[in-house]
C-alpha cells in the first residue's frame, strides 16, 4: 500500500495539528497508509485523542528535531535522527513510500531534499511551487517562490517546464500556459537575467510560453504557470499573503463594527464562507519541491489540521498522477545545454 | 502663485478624467493653480462642462501627444510640442510651478523627468515611490517600484534615504523606520545585490534601517519605507494589485449572488464604503519621481479624476512640505562614493 511520510514534528502547530491533519488526511484518499516520524509519546497522546483506522498508521519514533534556528546545511547533516532527516530517508529508501509532507524549516527541507532524496537526472536546481487560487477559479502555479534566490537563466526555463508537468499531471491542464514574470508584458522588459531566460523560453518547443507578466496576472489567470527567480517569486508570494492579510483585518474589523453590520453578517453566512474559501489557499496544500527524485511538499510554517490533510492529499495525487514520470519526460525531450551559463 | 502643471492628455480616461480631477483638487487646497497641457479644443470642452475659479486654471496648447506605444527616449526627444515634454519643460524653467502630474506613459515620464527636469545632484538613479496602504491605517512607502530593474547597492542605499525623507516631508513621520525587501528576514537573505546592500545600508547613519522585510511587511505596516530594486519593487506592487482585483472580484459577486445578500449589503452600506476606502491606495495619490530637481508625480495610467485630484494634491503638499529640500539635505550628509559600484 502506498505510504505517505509526514513529519510531525516541522511546524509551529507541530505535532497536534500535524498528527490531527494526517489522520484527517485518511478520511479523503483511500488506499494509503501514513507514517509520521516524531517523538512517540507525543505523537500517541495526540493519535489517543483522535479515532482513525490503525492499520493505516504508523509511528517511527526519533529523538531530535530541526528548528528554524538551525542552519540547515549543518542540521541535515548532524541531526540524523529528525523527524526530517528520519522521515526524508524512508522516502527514498522504502519502495511503498510516495510522498513526504512537513511543515517545518523550508531551509532544511531544501537541504534535506537535495541531500537526502537526490535531483531527477538533469535538474539544474529544484525549486518551490506553490499553487495559488485566481479570479477565474482556478490555480496558478508559481514556481520558483524561494528555493533559489540567485538565478540564471536556464534555470527558469527548467522552472517553466517542471512547473507545466506539474500543472498536467496534478491538474489535469491540458497545455499550460506558462509566463515569466517581470516588471512589464514586453519582450524587452526585466533585467538581464529575465531577458536571456524569455528568448530561451521563446525556444522550447516543450512548453507553451507565452510571454513576459506582471505580478497582477498572478491572480488574474491568464496563465497556468507563473515562472519567477526564487527571489522574486518569494517577494510575490508573500506580498499576495500580506494584502490578503490586510483585506481579511479590514473586512473582520468593519463587519463586526456595529450591531447593524453583524445583523448585515447573518443575512451573509453563506457568502462569507464562500469568500473565505475562495481565497484560502490552503485548500490546494502546500509548496511541491519539484525537481525531487521523489514527492516533497513544504506546507506552511503556520499549517493546521487542514493545510496539513491537503498537503498529504496532494502527495497522494501527486504520486498516483506521476508528477514525477511527466517531469522526467518532459525534461528528456528538452536540451537546454546550450544555454548560457547552463 | 504656486502653480502645479498637469499633462492633460496623458492616461487612459485622458482628457475628461484629467481635466475633472484637476479642476476637484482646487477645492482640496487654496492658493494654486493648475496648468494644463495638452489640445486647447479638447480640454476647453471639458472645461466647459465643469464650474471652477478661472483664475487659477490655465490652459496650455500643444499639438502632440506621448502615447505607451511611443519609445520613451526618442518620444521625449523628438515630441517636443507634446504635453508631457511641454509640461516637463514648464516645471524646469517657470519658477511658480512647482509640481508636475501626468498619468501618461510611465516610460516616457521616467525619461522626461532626468532628460528634461534633471537630477538632484549626488542623485545616481532616481526611483518611483508610491504610498500603500497598511493594517496600521498609516502608508508605507515602496521605493523603488519599477524606475530601475537592474540595480547596484549603492542605489538601494539612496533609495532609502530618499525615500526616508519623503516620510519626513510629506508624511510627518519623525524616524521613519526603514527596510530591504528580500525573500526571508534573517541578515544573511537575498541574492548578493540585497546582501552587499544590507550591509551598506546598516553603517548608514542618517536613515533608520531595521534590516530585511518579507512582502507581507509592506502592508502589514511595521516599516514605513520598504526599499526594493525595481524589479521587485515592480513585481511587489502589481502582486498586491492583483490580490486586491481578485478580492474584490470575489466580494462583488458573492454580495450580489442572492436576494438574502443583497439584503445584508443594505446594513452594510457604512461599513462597505469604508472597507472600499481603506483599501482605495489612490487617495494617497500616485507614484512620486523621487531624486529630481523638482516634483513630479506619475499617477497611474487608469486613473479617474478622484486619483488625478490626489495626486494633484500629492505635488501641492511635496513642493510646500519642502520634498526635495529635504532629500538634498539628508544626501548630503551621507557619502556613498566608498560603496562598491556607486
Amino acid at each position: 500500500m502506498l505510504k505517505i511520510v509526514v513529519d510531525a514534528m516541522g511546524g509551529d502547530n507541530a505535532p497536534a495539528e500535524i498528527v490531527k491533519g494526517a489522520i484527517q488526511a485518511l478520511g479523503e484518499r483511500k488506499d494509503f497508509s501514513v507514517v509520521l516520524t516524531g517523538d512517540k509519546e507525543a505523537i500517541g497522546a495526540e493519535l489517543g485523542k483522535l479515532s482513525y483506522d490503525q492499520s493505516r498508521v504508523e509511528v517511527v519514533h526519533c529523538t531530535e528535531v530541526i528548528t528554524n534556528d538551525d542552519i540547515p546545511t549543518s542540521a541535515v547533516r548532524s541531526k540524523k535522527d529528525s523527524s526530517l532527516v528520519v522521515g526524508m530517508n524512508l522516502l527514498k529508501t522504502d519502495p511503498d513510500v510516495g510522498g513526504f509532507v512537513s511543515a517545518g524549516s523550508t531551509g532544511a527541507v531544501l537541504t534535506g531534499g537535495i541531500m537526502l532524496v537526490g535531483r531527477i537526472k538533469g535538474v539544474m536546481r529544484p525549486a518551490l511551487c506553490p499553487a495559488l487560487p485566481n479570479s477565474r477559479g482556478e490555480q496558478t502555479l508559481l514556481c520558483d517562490c524561494g528555493a533559489n534566490a540567485e538565478c540564471k537563466p536556464a534555470y527558469l526555463a527548467q522552472f517553466g517546464i517542471m512547473a507545466s508537468a506539474y500543472a498536467k499531471a496534478a491538474f489535469g491542464v491540458k497545455n499550460p500556459r506558462v509566463g515569466l514574470l517581470t516588471n512589464g508584458t514586453e519582450e524587452h522588459k526585466g533585467d538581464t537575467l529575465h531577458q536571456e531566460a524569455h528568448q530561451l523560453m521563446k525556444q522550447l518547443g516543450c512548453i507553451n510560453f507565452v510571454g513576459n507578466i506582471e505580478g497582477r496576472d498572478i491572480m488574474y489567470g491568464d496563465v497556468d504557470v507563473a515562472v519567477a527567480d526564487g527571489f522574486s517569486g518569494n517577494v510575490a508570494l508573500k506580498s499576495m499573503e500580506g494584502c490578503g492579510k490586510l483585506v481579511s483585518t479590514i473586512l473582520s474589523k468593519e463587519l463586526k463594527a456595529s450591531i447593524w453590520s453583524k445583523i448585515g453578517c447573518l443575512f451573509l453566512l453563506k457568502r462569507l464562507k464562500n469568500i473565505k474559501n475562495s481565497l484560502d489557499y490552503s485548500r490546494f496544500g502546500g509548496s511541491v519541491f519539484l525537481g525531487l527524485k521523489k514527492v516533497v511538499v513544504k506546507s506552511h510554517g503556520s499549517s493546521k489540521a487542514r493545510s496539513i490533510s491537503c498537503s498529504v492529499v496532494q502527495a497522494v495525487d501527486a504520486y498516483r498522477n506521476n508528477l514525477i514520470g511527466t517531469i522526467e519526460e518532459m525534461l528528456s525531450v528538452t536540451d537546454l545545454s546550450g544555454a548560457k551559463d547552463a
